[in-house]
């Protein structure tokens, strides 16, 4: 059902120009023209590398995560691992990478659960959900000087819990929450995966 | 279950600089201090106001949703209707007001059912997840300059599926139907809310 006999139309980007280097992102200019009304207009986007998020499932089926000092917020987030991934690297390596370097969990197995735009307006790039099980505990960290994450081990359904009463804020977490709750039904109910 | 006996520090803001207007968003470079290392570092971090998606579901239990041309992602892209809040507008009041102006829908009730932050590492505002019942349509709308938005319906639980197959991927979107899934099981089985 749609807006009677108009259709969208698809901008067509004239430049890209980039405005201010972030260190984690870039800001970037960018000129688009209507293709009917001819009309042009710029826009502000985040130019940034893929993105990637773990929900890493313990062997006594509890959930992996971490604790940190936020700098948007200004504040501590509980959230679960997850990084930039490297140039080229693979979503499911990068996630393997993020939850070893950030908590010292290894895992048994690593799928991709799913991919989310963090924000199709003003942001160009992808965060990848990836599902770990079989986690375990390799090694201690050492936090670096610009990370210092502190682990929380939960049951799953706490943490469910934790994200609806507001206890978990970050977007990409609650995503990664709605595409691994038919896993953890799965998972739950013991097919022994 | 932390690690050792460390404890996570809360970093100082020292200054805070605005460096770009990007119209929809500042970028803001803060400067913060350590408060045991006593090591300084920058950040950037985009201001933004509050933003505002929202739940709409018709009186015959379906979804009120919306696709546009994204700037950032370069694509059409489904999602629900939202934007960002006004100066000191109410949470609920500015989703009814979206999904009016996007939409021509208005409803019979409106709740806030979740908050999230959008990025606590890169950004400082909250996104607020609005759920409207009954909504009809009330009006015809007018695209402007800026904004060609096609209404689409559809029934709420194959809005579920796209997004778990990968049709609806904005991040605050599915946050949107985390926090709709129990609100979701009470419409469903009719409890004429």
């Amino acid at each position: 059902m749609g807006n009677g006999n108009r259709s969208l139309s698809r901008w067509e980007v004239l430049k890209r120009d980039y405005c201010l280097d972030c260190r984690v992102f870039s800001v970037m200019r960018k000129r688009f023209r209507h293709p009917v009304r001819r009309q042009e207009s710029d826009f502000f986007v985040l130019d940034a590398p893929a993105w990637v998020n773990v929900i890493a499932v313990t062997g006594d089926l509890r959930l992996v995560l971490v604790r940190q000092f936020r700098y948007g917020t200004e504040d501590f987030s509980l959230e679960i691992p997850g990084g930039m991934a490297d140039s080229g690297e693979d979503p499911v390596k990068a996630g393997m990478r993020e939850l070893r370097e950030e908590t010292g969990y290894v895992g048994r197995t690593a799928t991709e659960i799913g991919v989310v735009h963090p924000n199709p307006a003003i942001q160009n790039n992808r965060c990848h959900l990836v599902l770990i099980e079989g986690a375990r505990k390799e090694k201690e960290i050492d936090w670096d000087s610009h990370e210092e994450l502190e682990t929380v081990i939960l049951d799953v359904e706490e943490a469910f819990s934790l994200a609806r009463e507001g206890g978990i804020t970050h977007s990409l977490v609650i995503d990664a929450f709605f595409f691994f709750l038919p896993h953890w039904e799965r998972i739950r109910d013991g097919d022994g995966g």
